[in-house]
């Protein structure tokens, strides 16, 4: 069988993907790069910390799947030709990871975790109520391959939900807010908001004093979209404050987050070491293959990444 | 408007229940009990804790409306009368409390909770991995108003999901189990055990070093049914010896749970102070006037309690 596939990368576990491509998608003889490896004629290529000079390596190379979610080490990679359609990771596997790691949290924000772990390190029985779902306001930020679920799960546990998105878009029971103009209106007295924007220039930095002060008075803030989408320092002074109550950190200006970073230490932040949500090689496997099957009877590929818009 | 239904209760919040009933079902004219009112002509109650001698007041009473959940303490109340059926609390807003608790707990267990906050006090920076969660195995005994409503949101949440019950019945998705001699097939192997029984003879004590031995090694334990089905002593040595690796406690055999206990101190026990779920009055509201409904226009009363079962 001819190789039609190849990963190159430094860190995956072959042996994962060979096994799972072996299974459902062996028609793409799927094989491992190697420094100096001559992949002409190959017309697909899976990576997330590619070998070094693997695109010069693929001059017939047309579609380039993303192992990991998030692509703007990608769009901002020169050595890929223009040709090349990036392709986001978008499996049921990594969606459904989020959702659980994101309703999880939300949870710990709605029933005030900290409260009830400061109340067992005190041996003292309290007596905690809490909103109704419908009764907490939540928002999610980014409705991509990931957030739009996120939200419909939110929704679907009643909470009262809302999304923000670039373009506008439509989600059962939540109410939607689009573009930079909206974005007041979809913070303006939300009490847990989630960030799983991709990184770009207009999200950098967003999570910030002027963003903060929008929300409800002692909201919690969940981030699993990109470390530098959120102003390390003003998150400490809005936990300071009380503007923000809590904060479940799943990402990182810097990573592996520094040992001596005041975040492993604040009582009032959780920090998760960028396990939100995996991609599933058994699944990831049956996506790619499906891409790859529309993309030979002519159809768009889904999910790639726009070099303007740069997401 | 006459008066058909009465609040006979020491602790409830008289105002929520009042504006909830004056809301949706005005017509049944609900009045809060006094010590010596007479309650003659009244067919309908509702309590928790109640007034002394309000069955003696209440002549023609029929239906008992049980304001939290679990009717032991009701099955066991010989000053009740025969002829009173004894309604359990079943309604929307306790379902979808008990579906959040439970999930949000299991999602603790999955994730191994205590592992990621162990390294964030270590301010070290883990390489965690988790089963996919069709590779977990999760197992509800007692499917009644709430378990079985927990069980289909494990499922839906991807988890491998068992159930266990008296009778035999089936859930979309899920391996059912139903009687005592299908409980060591129920156990085997599970990862994590969520308990939301009543308390009868038979489940008093169920959760024992007998049925630990029987889970996957390491496995969590959730109980929200209540503490009398939990032995305390077992749970500690299994969680010594490593068969159980964490708990959830929402129900204690003493509640308050008394400032020296050791479950307090636990680093793998977490210990909430029974409040899982909450009836919501506003659709508890509902959901009663729906039954009134029902019983007047001669339909039997759902979810009552049955004397010989003991639930
Ligand atoms: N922590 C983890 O483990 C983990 C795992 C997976 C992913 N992630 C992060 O999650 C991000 C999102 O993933 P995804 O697959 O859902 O991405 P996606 O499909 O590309 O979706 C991105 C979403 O963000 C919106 N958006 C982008 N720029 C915006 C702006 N300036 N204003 C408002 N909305 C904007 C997009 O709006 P339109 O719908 O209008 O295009 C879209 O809804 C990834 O980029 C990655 O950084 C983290
Ligand atoms: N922690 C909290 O905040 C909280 C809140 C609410 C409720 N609870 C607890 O949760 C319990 C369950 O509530 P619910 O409304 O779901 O009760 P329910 O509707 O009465 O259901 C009870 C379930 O347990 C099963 N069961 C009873 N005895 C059994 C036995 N010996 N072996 C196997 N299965 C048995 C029943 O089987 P069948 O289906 O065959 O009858 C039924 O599925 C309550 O009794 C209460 O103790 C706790």
């Amino acid at each position: 069988m001819s190789t039609r596939l190849v990963l190159s990368d430094t860190g995956a576990k072959f042996a994962a993907w060979e096994s799972a491509f072996h299974k459902a998608a062996p028609e793409l003889g799927l094989v491992h790069d190697e420094p100096s490896r001559d992949l002409s004629g190959i017309r697909y290529c899976m990576t997330w910390k590619p070998l070094p000079g693997v695109y010069d390596r693929m001059p017939d190379l047309e579609a380039l799947f993303v192992l990991g979610a998030g692509v703007e080490r990608f769009l901002a990679d020169a050595a890929i030709p223009p040709r090349v359609r990036i392709v986001k990771m978008a499996e049921p596997g990594l969606t459904q990871a989020m959702e659980h790691y994101v309703l999880w949290q939300v949870l710990d924000h709605h029933r005030r975790f900290w409260e009830l772990e400061a109340a067992q390190r005190e041996a003292r029985w309290i007596d905690q109520t809490y909103p109704a779902p419908w009764e907490r306001k939540v928002g999610v930020m980014g409705l991509g391959a990931l957030g739009e679920a996120v939200a419909r799960v939110l929704r679907s546990f009643g909470f009262d939900t809302r999304g923000w998105s670039r373009s506008a878009k439509a989600i059962d029971g939540v109410t939607m807010f689009a573009g930079a103009e909206r974005i007041d209106a979809f913070l303006d007295g939300l009490e847990i908001l989630v960030c799983l924007l991709p990184l770009t220039a207009e999200t950098r930095g967003i999570l910030n004093a002027d963003l903060f002060r929008r929300l409800a008075p002692g909201a919690g803030l969940i981030n699993v979209g990109r470390g530098a989408q959120l102003n390390e320092a003003d998150l400490l002074s809005a936990l300071e404050s009380g503007q923000l109550t809590a904060a479940s950190l799943d990402v990182f200006a810097a990573e592996p987050l520094p040992p001596k970073h005041p975040f492993w230490r604040h009582p009032r932040i959780f920090v998760t070491p960028h396990l939100a949500a995996d991609v599933d090689p058994e699944s990831a496997a049956l996506a790619i293959q499906r891409q790859i099957r529309r993309f030979e009877a002519g159809q768009a590929l889904e999910h790639v990444a726009d070099r303007t818009r740069g997401y």
